[in-house]
């Protein structure tokens, strides 16, 4: 594990769209971090009117007297990642003359570097942008890879585009400002790279929940790190999801379909994907790859950080399948399912049958460990 | 010249992203042309109301009984050409369950292509697509290049992304019921990519408008085919604009600014590029690279092709001027123009002087040959 005073950083291996992502402390108030990323004359920083309030005068004290610095804030929700919202940044970056030389900013959770990153590949065509998450789930799992997108009101992140960051600045300190809530739905994802790619990074974190919780300096840089190794590696391979990135939607298929049918207010992200990967999780032990051990181990990790693993109010599997339908992963038609070999290892599974995928949900929502 | 039974083919040369323009007679009536193209099991065309009721048939004709078709026939005109109308396209792609291997047809003009062309880019962070240009201007210009995008109120194609298509099919039956004035607005992008690159194209255009005004069929070929091939060339050399690609923005700077200030309404495209480009060859002579006797040959060319050399009704500098400040080739704040050393080679201009932009704009208000 990393010292504590000590930045760590992690470089996501794409060629000429190659970044690096810092993890440390007190990044936002070090204007000698972001300098070398901001070439053009130009920045805007788009946040939301939580995050504001918190972190915005300190990171626009770095540009002042030294570049034009706009500011846009959005409202805070993942029901305002659509293409109206979207259009707020249009205006200010035309209204304020920014050119294609300018630098995107985003300040904030997951939903502000979706938005940002979408802004930023379709503004001119394609200008810079750096990302500084502010939350767990954004640090560990939105702000690598480059995926930008927004919502359609029938399905989460419709329209988008891949656009690589210049740089990612994750600063814990934005920690200990996360409600409580979400830092567990951030959870999700980090709980989501290890039961994909590392059965050692699982075990730890059913063993350490509560050096988490209590923001334990070098178990959450150990945490973020972790993920973010992770998941460069994966995206290095396979940058556009032609094949093996398709992983990452782990618990996704299901967790974006419950979202979508919530009209994204009543479950975070993190939640519904919580949801989603212990669904996947039993379809993986029903068709006999995870053993009832381990899927017992997920069901208590899970409960351990206080996440869902059923749904709070029913949902007809009629109408999640019909979204689920309208899945990204879909080709020609057919369901595809992201499931676990074993604890740290995951597979693609084509084709999965409705029957079974109805019998797996029910068993799913009524589950108790024997 | 090609014979005229024979369907040309031009390759544009983009490593992976190459792809083929195919230009003959009567391509919309033949499935095995366009069958290659498609190769998953859902199609979505779009279209506009002018141009649906003149080729769609035939179009969906050919998915008959084969592919899941769904036809989006958007309203016509550049005033629609923005990210709410783009919406429309998301809606029937995702109310029709389209998946990631999707092909989506642009049938119609630029309009069509651009917005076609972006909804490709960002639909599932991007599918296929295939064009088919059925007006002039289209055909020789907004076909070729990948560039895609819609606008925003204050400024052109500012929203937009760069996404090859697949393949390209001109079928040159379709000028037959383009409208005299949009026939001549295409023209000028015709003289504009002469003007940039090919002299005795240039002279050849001045010499045959009347073949091209009878749609004299081996004069439209030759023309569309050395349109092609110059864009081709050009855009193969610098794909994403970061240098030489600029020259085909030759009178656009300007054209840009008339069209946005007059909220895409008074000029079409093709027009206002007219008087741009008109406005670049008076400040090319000013500043002592192109000659009196050339400047002349450019105003006897567009006069020959009853194109605007000046603008029908008067718009204050000033106010051009903003809109060109928005414009995208403009890096640390200093207005690029494209200018001509000569007919037939463009060069870009650094740093213009805001006070010789203002003399000129005046000179070629009332210009007069002598």
């Amino acid at each position: 594990m990393a010292k504590s005073d000590q930045t760590i950083q992690i470089t996501v291996p794409l060629g000429e769209r190659s970044y690096p992502i810092f993890i440390g402390r007190g990044l936002l108030q070090s204007s000698s971090t972001l300098e070398p990323f901001v070439t053009g004359s130009q920045v805007c920083i788009v946040t939301n009117e939580t995050i504001a309030p918190l972190y915005l005068n300190t990171l626009v004290a770095q540009f002042e007297g030294k570049k034009q610095c706009d500011v846009v804030i959005l409202s805070d929700g993942e029901q305002f990642k659509n293409l109206d919202v979207l259009s707020e940044i249009f205006d200010v970056l035309i209204d304020n003359n920014h050119h294609r030389d300018t630098t995107l900013i985003a300040l904030g959770g997951g939903v502000i570097g979706d938005m940002t990153g979408f802004a930023a590949a379709c503004f001119q065509r394609g200008v810079r942008f750096i990302q500084i998450p502010t939350s767990l789930l954004a640090q560990v799992d939105a702000s690598v890879g480059g995926k930008t997108a927004v919502n359609h009101p029938r399905g989460k992140n419709m329209i988008g585009a891949f656009h690589q960051p210049h740089a990612v600045f994750i600063d814990i300190n934005t920690l200990e400002t996360l409600p409580q809530r979400e830092f567990i739905a951030g959870c999700a994802e980090v709980i989501k790279h290890a039961l994909i790619e590392d059965d050692k990074f699982f075990y730890w974190l059913l063993d350490n929940a509560q050096k988490l919780f209590s923001l334990d300096e070098e178990a959450i840089k150990y945490t973020i790190s972790m993920c973010c190794s992770i998941k460069s590696n994966i995206v290095g391979l396979d940058e556009t999801e032609q094949s093996t990135r398709a992983v990452l939607n782990f618990g996704h298929t299901l967790g974006h379909a419950i979202e979508a049918i919530t009209h994204f207010t009543n479950y975070l992200h993190g939640e519904a994907v919580s949801i989603g990967m212990f669904f996947a999780a039993c379809l993986s032990c029903k068709i006999g790859k995870l053993s009832e051990q381990e899927l017992r181990d997920i069901y208590q990790c899970l409960v351990t950080y206080s996440l869902p693993t059923a749904l709070a109010t029913a949902i007809d599997f009629d109408d999640l399948m019909k979204y689920m339908l309208s899945d990204k992963k879909i080709t020609e038609n057919k369901l595809k399912f992201i499931l676990l070999d074993r604890i740290g290892k995951a597979m693609i599974k084509n084709d999965v049958n409705e029957v079974l995928l109805r019998q797996v949900f029910n068993d799913a929502q009524n589950y108790q460990p024997s």
